[in-house]
């Protein structure tokens, strides 16, 4: 790294991922993270999709006049603990500030770089009939943790957003199956049924899920069901969802559970040559109903 | 470029500028350009001052209920009108939404990649005294295109903010000085005086500058007058500082006289041995006065 000012200047060689996304999610602290954590988790999780380890992050804020010290500070310390935690560096940033009421407290932008790993071989082309569908854990806990602040609901234990790097389980799984994997996705804003819809739509496949498969906290569940809400359209921060070649699902999965944040891991589904561009749930109890894409957004500021 | 959905994949080799901006502009509509202009721009020329060329760059909009799909369209005119100027391609993205009432109309986020050019050798170490400094066109146009318009000012010719590329210019200087170039830098926020007093403390170096050298517009000098602003601490978006070789400082302002947004370039002052780490500029008139920075912002939301 260089001296410079208006940038950083690195060294870098070969296939390299570069993302961005922007943080407004409301509020900025809830159970399990803060906006901090959320901003660099979210660009570390979006480059281990491409198959990249998160190498460099760009940190941009947007603060509202206002803003409580304690509680940038606050932020600050969280996004540290997670850059430490995936093991980014942040090289660049910048800060603006907005009046009061021409903001909500702290918008924050992440970007970020990291080398492909040379085992990667992923995309939507790479998907074929017969590649089993699988998720790395519980779904919907962060959409959950936030509504559950939101609407002042208090349960038995409090749920907890699953906000979290997954770019050294993505690694590991990466040296041991290499090509055996044929797309990553993280199911983040629309949940797993959005990005699955999104799949089957942009690859021309169709998907079949079981519903009993699809794992998800006891807590979570009894949430959404009491606020009407289908937790497969719940948001996630710390899940990725994988299609795999059949050949090797089985003893991924098993792999995936001996790693962080994989001890849930399960097959949910396949891709299949019926229904194309749709995805199809058997549910618990036999019955089979399509998934759709939402109109608009369930739950607006969620990350 | 890879066909994935979480980010870009590209291929880099060697030394790469990584840079960040958000954008905040008010209005985002102003004499000479608008919010997308400046945010490709902006991102454009921090790159360039790291003496890379703006390769990739990824977009990150804010946007407030309400807004207008018309004017949305029209920032989006500016962001590809910027772009293909400059020659970078957007690679990828991020759209949110908030609330009325809890942002202002629209901000964006531009973050860029971008490769070192093999001749720049640039740093704050490489100053050294006798150093010029030049800068490469007239001063305080975009913050007096911006407070015109707040302000309601009506002059006898419209000012109109500076905004612009400068890769292009810069990109032939490296060709032709290289290692000549000691540092490059933008004077955005707090004009001209805020980054040469930066870059004195910085460096441990005295600045010396000659008002009389420094170009700037009649409408904007008169403007400044009016409101009663300092032209040295007002913001701009197209021109640049630099720090060079007293060897070849001559020839370097007449190359630059001849490229795009160079015609107005100078000689402005000159790195000394006196009054380390301080600014001091000869008035027009003979005084001499010190620079310093300003404290907070003169003009907010300017950029």
């Amino acid at each position: 790294m260089d001296e410079r000012g208006d940038g950083a200047v690195l060294e870098l060689h070969g296939k390299t991922a570069f993302s961005t996304d922007s943080f407004l999610v409301s509020p900025i602290f809830f159970p399990g993270g803060n906006i901090g954590e959320l901003a660099v988790n979210g660009t570390v999780n979006d480059l281990s999709m491409c198959g990249a380890t998160p190498n460099y992050i760009s940190l941009s804020f947007i603060i509202e006049e206002g803003l409580p010290m304690t509680e940038f500070w606050e932020v600050l310390v969280g996004i540290r603990h997670a850059a430490d935690k995936a093991d980014v560096t942040i090289v660049t940033g910048d800060t603006k500030v907005v009046e009061k009421g021409k903001g909500d407290k702290l918008f924050i932008n992440t970007s970020g770089i990291g080398m492909v790993h040379p085992n990667a071989s992923l995309g939507i082309s790479h998907i074929k009939e017969g590649d089993k569908i699988i998720v790395s854990g519980p779904i919907a806990a962060h959409g959950m943790a936030i509504m559950s602040v939101r609407e002042g609901l208090e349960f038995q234990t409090e749920i907890v957003s699953d906000t979290t790097n997954l770019n050294h389980t993505v690694y590991a799984l990466l040296e041991a199956f290499g090509n055996g994997i044929h797309l990553l996705t993280d199911p983040t804003r629309g949940g797993i049924a959005t990005v699955l819809k999104e799949t089957a739509l942009r690859s021309g496949h169709g998907i079949s899920l079981e519903q009993r498969d699809i794992p998800i906290g006891p807590q979570v569940a009894s949430a959404c069901e009491i606020l009407g809400l289908d937790p497969v359209y719940v948001a996630n921060e710390g899940i990725f969802i994988g299609f795999v070649d059949a050949s090797i699902a089985g003893d991924l999965v098993t792999t995936l559970r001996s790693l962080e944040h994989g001890e849930n891991a399960s097959i949910i589904g396949e891709v299949v040559s019926e229904h194309p561009k749709q995805v199809v749930m058997t549910s618990s109890i036999g019955g089979k109903r399509m998934i759709s894409m939402l109109p608009g957004e369930q739950l607006p500021r969620i990350c």
